[in-house]
């Protein structure tokens, strides 16, 4: 067997797939601008404490980091005998990869907070690495297409956010996408209106996050165990069961449960969301689902998630309203809300419904035959001309046999095959064959650039 | 003093910054293509043993190195007496950070090889990353934008390179760039002519290479301490000091070294090259500089740099054949030419001579003033019908005074601000205010997408 030298996880991409990659980005990107945000990029490393403790227990285990260079144990002291791999590495490493766009724009924002321009609205396109276990659709270095606007709380950005989502998707051809928004604080009047807690919000988000994974039956079970009452397990089951739309849903709440500031607020601004999508003719592509539990100790508000259409629990986007993100590089009160659109998923998307254009190939518009010196050295100058108007040609590289030279032609997808032998050197033509028809003709330069 | 957050060498671009990188991006991938290069992309982390040991000693040195996730210190045993910093690493990091894009290059075509059209012909643009000190023109995060044949040793491909930096030069405005080549044989041949060797070639190179830092007299100081006899040192001067075409180079080398295999392949190389430059009339382009000794572990013929008008010390591409490279994954003889040019530096080139277009602003081309929810809710109809023709177009998130939304409008360079107020709802116009020339006029949106 062949030795494998590659990564898990860490894929590379041929000519062909990177011009689909490039015919997605094009869109997510023109998108982008369409809807005024503007790019930046940030680097690919982080100062390793930006992001260790930002995501929790569970995602700092998911981070890169990276050793410090040089003879990095003779600047430390090691007390052999509190040895921990957790210890060693805050001691042996300052560096790590990013682990979303979302932090170093954070970092980005209070580093260059004066010559900003707010609200900020930027987007990013990147990769991103993350050491989890690979398997379809998870990969463990990754790009992401993120969109965000800093410093503004105004529920018209979360709506922008949605309606650039769907152009996207409906330009894509992923005409049926739903996209699932919610808002933290719903979830969070739920669980506050609840008389005695014997979990933390954080803990329920988790519970109900695995929803879609393990079922309602075995949720409920969960929330049993955890000392939830029969009866607040029972509401809570009625509420999951609830189909329809929001405003259904909204009144169900309001009616069934204790009604505090979150609950109220959390309805209030879904509402408006809910309010433009009808107006906007949106309503088919939003979709009210309480149970988006995901990143909730990182969003405040508002949250939206893109299930693929080939397995919910795969999804496309995700994003959401953060308060407090900037709080971590010492600066206060700053509100963002984003999105980010996963490359390699979208991908995936695309190619499983045939999406992707059948114009997309990667061809060669002309290859020069190679005779030898004398009639490589004339087709050079036809070559260089045809270069500046923009088509791509090349010379075959060595006089080998014409039938090896056509057999690279062909599995090249050249368009056109130009022979200068002893000739055409004389008569001054060229003899092209054009490989879509089999036609081969006589002509002059001037002739040949018409029919480019 | 405000805390620093991002890590020294490894910047970010804000939007203008970027709207000039993709700029360069665009000329240069467009050039690659029209050459017949095809993209490919790899991943970003690379096999830490495929890394170790590729780039001599030195070159491992600027590896940066990823701690293996979880805990790597309990599946591995540690003898205490004998722990040094390399030993360590080779025991608790199996990944690293590419340090350029030719080793991840080998090892995609050794792994696609049954794929692949040969001579492959692919590009690649993508960060690598090196552990240097960071300082002007050197970072320790930066793109390169590569492109290469690989399976073909025709002369032709080494000429073709040397087209193609001329292309993105003169495109770019750089139209007074040297391309400085060489042919490592040639060097060779002068090395082995000498009688007694006390050093090695490799040695020798390491020297050489010095002469742009340190003047032809320290060199010459230092061949004399390393064992080179007067006579011999004299030699290296006098050719060092020739000033001149190719051709007269190479009637002194004949001259006055013994004429070994090395040397005259060496020449014999170099002289197809001039010759073709000659044709093409590119000899104003190239300088031939026996000096270039810089990755002669790696190269085994063709070689070529170009330094920046600015500072010759900084290269902005350089390149050459390599013969050996695809050996360390176990593939034999395919020998492969290419080169690399830094797109972080050609940026700075471009910046100092003041070459990127005037037209590259990053700005918006519509900003619709926010009055208040009726009035914000006709906006957003209108908004989502300009984007769909591919302008740029946000509404103010919130309806504060609109001196204040002004003020974002001017530094968001805006080019039409449009106002809808109560009139503007009545009688369904638009108030659209030319932010370049301060006209206002009330019009209909028919009458506004014309002029948008």
């Amino acid at each position: 067997m062949k030795k494998n030298y590659s990564l898990s996880g860490m894929p590379d991409y041929n000519s062909l797939e990177n011009l689909k990659r490039d015919y997605l980005l094009s869109i997510i990107k023109k998108q982008f601008e369409s809807f005024g945000f503007l790019p930046i990029v940030t680097s690919a490393l982080e100062k390793r404490s930006n992001l260790i403790g930002s995501y929790g227990d569970e995602g700092d285990k998911l981070v890169f980091q990276i050793l410090n260079s040089g003879d990095y144990l003779s600047k430390i002291d090691i007390d052999q005998s509190e040895l921990t791999s957790k210890k060693l590495s805050s001691k042996i490493s300052t560096k790590a990869l990013r682990y979303d766009l979302t932090i170093p724009l954070a970092r980005y924002v209070v580093q260059n907070q004066s010559k900003l321009v707010f609200p900020f609205k930027r987007y990013e396109i990147g990769k991103v690495w993350r050491a989890d276990r690979p398997q379809k659709g998870r990969l463990r270095e990754f790009v992401q297409c993120d969109a965000d606007i800093v410093g503004d709380t105004s529920l018209w950005s979360e709506f922008d956010l949605i309606s650039l989502l769907r152009s996207i998707f409906n330009i894509l051809g992923l005409t049926n996408m739903v996209i699932k928004i919610s808002n933290r604080k719903i979830l969070e009047g739920v669980f506050n209106s609840f008389e005695e807690k014997s979990i933390t919000f954080f803990d329920f988000c988790i519970i109900i996050d695995k929803l879609n994974k393990l079922g309602l039956e075995k949720i409920c079970d969960i929330l049993s165990q955890k000392g939830f009452s029969e009866y607040e397990v029972l509401k809570i089951k009625d509420l999951f069961l609830l189909k329809g739309m929001f405003f259904k849903k909204r009144d169900y709440l309001l009616k069934n449960f204790k009604v505090n500031k979150e609950l109220k607020n959390g309805l209030n601004e879904l509402e408006f969301i809910f309010n433009q999508c009808e107006q906007n003719k949106m309503l088919k592509s939003v979709d009210f689902d309480l149970s988006l539990a995901r990143g909730l100790d990182y969003y405040t508000g508002f949250i939206l998630e893109v299930p693929s259409k080939n397995n919910q629990s795969i999804s496309l986007a995700g994003g959401g309203r953060y308060d407090n993100l900037t709080h971590k590089f010492g600066s206060k009160n700053l509100s963002g809300v984003g999105l980010s659109l996963g490359l390699d998923r979208l991908f995936l998307e695309l190619e499983s419904f045939n999406l992707f254009p059948e114009t997309l190939v990667s061809n060669l518009d002309v290859l020069f035959i190679n005779f030898g010196l004398k009639e490589a050295e004339a087709a050079q100058l036809y070559i260089s001309e045809i270069r500046k108007f923009g088509k791509s040609v090349e010379l075959y590289p060595t006089d080998l046999k014409i039938s090896k030279q056509m057999a690279y032609a062909n599995k090249r997808l050249v368009k056109f095959v130009v022979i200068i032998g002893e000739n055409e050197l004389k008569n001054k033509k060229l003899t092209v064959k054009n490989m879509q028809t089999g036609d081969q003709k006589s002509m002059t330069f001037a002739e040949f650039k018409k029919i480019l």
